[in-house]
């Protein structure tokens, strides 16, 4: 088994409504921008791995592990796509790390990408239940906003966090956005704006919820010695962890707490070896912003129930003690479901070889991505280092 | 990196129009069947890999490797979806090959489930549509008998096989069927019948195309050294490839051979070792009758063009030189697309095990399976042997 693999190039496409690009150019801008960005050529690329949601359901495309390795000019190749809901990109990027760990292959490519705005919100919103619970939970008329504002209720009653505090976090992504030339909102929220956004699911408003976005991003893995060889500026994957819950969210033990992160989260510690206090950084799955709280918990940047209180302390913010989300996160960098995963890779390796540009977090040396499917029921989390 | 990785045990529904089936009955059905079949409890599990092409287009449900963990009892294992179109099941058994092979897992769920009858047939058309190229193909209102009616055509122009020479594929599966109580069509069907079935797209008649089906397989797969403590019957995987081809068939080179195929089976012959005259038995795509004779020529049996004067001279018959499908393949056994490729494994294993009742193939000591997505762009081949 090879000791270690890195990350030697990343790419991604701009994120928003890209009515002019269709599925396979999002794919293929993002996967060019990386092998260019790692320095090699396309044909040492010994294996395909992407990750996407629905493109069934919004492109009417399924198989397109072969029409990316196709349209990257890769024909040829083994092709993989997995999928896990929102959290596929997450799920690409284990499926590629491990694929080198079995020793069967060095160089192997890991993209993401959903096409969302080519269909209507209505139908966008149907199609996103498919992460959920069809039989129990869609059927019945639930929508994502719903269990997330259910799972909001409850971490409001358990521990007294407060909407203020979860407003907090849509302020404090969305600034970082402005930072961040590829995120879909590069502006300003206020408090009262969001306070003041039109209702969703009660408690939750128009701008405590991630957007529907266009958007795809890549990046090429190597073995060590493959890594050593052809960059001098390797990030290394130390951790990959996945762990699941139940599909539906009423069979959950808690539904203030995201279990499956917590198993993920300390399998992922375990592997490489440290503690979440050694963690510079973090870029988590805040598909809702209530989202962003219960990831800071589950993954042991505070206490359960103190993660509105850190945020509002100002601890999660660029500067504080544990930057989370440098890059928006999904609230306003965007969420194209299928990329989310990959994208959080680009930005942890942009930070921590310094490329980060004016939210570049200080002295970065480690990082943590965390990707959630649907309410919680995948979690897939990565410890880069560089 | 373990020396080996073997098949423990094995488990399928019967295929057929299950209307009393839910999606999540038949995976959960095979899963315990084959967890009973290998001695194990569910909690032995490591890991799930589970394919299937379409669940959110045929059940709105997408997230299924968790809801599959779910269901089985598992919730909290990292759990893997893959997707190749029809070639999904094959990949699940690649991926969690690969995970074994990796070291980081000692035993792994590799499942395929497909529910397609609770839409209509149309529907069900255009759902299959999205394996083949959605903007070159389906959107000019090419269906996939119209795809492998183009493929016919070219290798009848090409090489001078006739229709009764495809027909008797069909005669043969339906054969093969009949000795297979888990098969959708378990009766004969004569070169007439076939002949003179309705024309779907000429020259391809009804009993040329496989059946939309309901199905489900899983085999659970292990580490050399846990498979030899728990089995005193494993059955080896001595070859996992995967090749892929362009999405679009007028992108290709060739319309009547399958390269994606042709690569896959090279490198799997390489890794076991072994020639195409080694293989005792092959279950093969069929998903039309001209694809199994395009299947054997692309696998070495015999050489290309001559499949069909193969299979007219009865050597791909449960008793010829190379038998074909003792299953009754997909014509017959059914199509359940992402179970089809697990479905060859759990054949390939009743086989080599001697428990394939009255289709045994005398002294099958190798098997090869090989599973297609769309018009060939995906090709998984892998190579058992006891």
């Amino acid at each position: 088994m090879p000791k270690r693999v890195g990350i030697i190039g990343v790419g991604s496409t701009k994120f928003g409504e890209l009515w002019d690009y269709s599925f396979r150019d999002l794919i293929t801008e993002a996967g060019t921008k990386a092998i260019t960005d790692a320095g090699i050529d396309g044909k040492d690329i010994e294996a395909l791995y992407i990750g996407s949601m629905s493109p069934g359901l919004f492109a009417e495309q399924e198989h397109i592990s072969a029409l990316v390795a196709d349209y990257a000019g890769l024909s040829g190749i083994p092709a993989t796509r997995v999928e896990a809901a929102c959290a596929s990109g997450g799920l690409a990027l284990r499926e590629a790390y491990i694929a080198i760990k079995s020793g069967l292959f060095d160089i192997v490519v890991a993209g993401g990408v959903e096409k969302m705005t080519d269909v209507s919100t209505e139908s966008a919103m149907i199609n996103l239940m498919g992460a959920g619970d069809q039989e129990w939970e869609a059927f019945k008329g639930v929508t994502f906003p719903a269990l997330y504002a259910l799972m909001t209720r409850r971490h409001m009653f358990e521990y007294g966090t407060t909407i203020e505090q979860i407003s907090m976090v849509s302020v404090k992504n969305h600034h970082n956005a402005t930072l961040n030339p590829n995120a879909q909102f590069q502006f300003e929220v206020s408090i009262e704006d969001v306070m003041n956004s039109p209702i969703v699911a009660d408690p939750l408003r128009l701008l405590h919820c991630s957007p529907i976005t266009d958007g795809a991003s890549a990046v090429i893995l190597a073995s060590e010695e493959k890594a050593k060889k052809l960059s001098d500026e390797v990030v290394w994957i130390s951790a990959s962890a996945l762990a699941t819950d139940t599909i539906a969210l009423h069979d959950r033990k808690s539904l203030s707490r995201i279990n499956s992160s917590v198993i993920a989260a300390r399998n992922a510690y375990e592997q490489a070896k440290i503690k979440p206090k050694d963690i510079d950084f973090a870029e988590v799955h805040d598909c809702f912003s209530i989202a962003e709280i219960m990831a800071i918990e589950a993954l042991g940047f505070c206490e359960f129930g103190n993660g509105g209180k850190i945020t509002e302390d100002g601890e999660t913010a660029l500067d504080g003690s544990i930057p989370i989300n440098p890059s928006g996160g999904l609230k306003a960098k965007g969420h194209p479901v299928g990329a989310t995963g990959i994208a959080q890779a680009v930005e942890a390796v942009l930070q921590l070889t310094g490329r980060a540009g004016r939210r570049q977090v200080d002295d970065a040396e480690i990082g943590l991505i965390h990707n959630v499917g649907g309410s919680g029921a995948t979690s897939v989390v990565h410890i880069l280092e560089r």
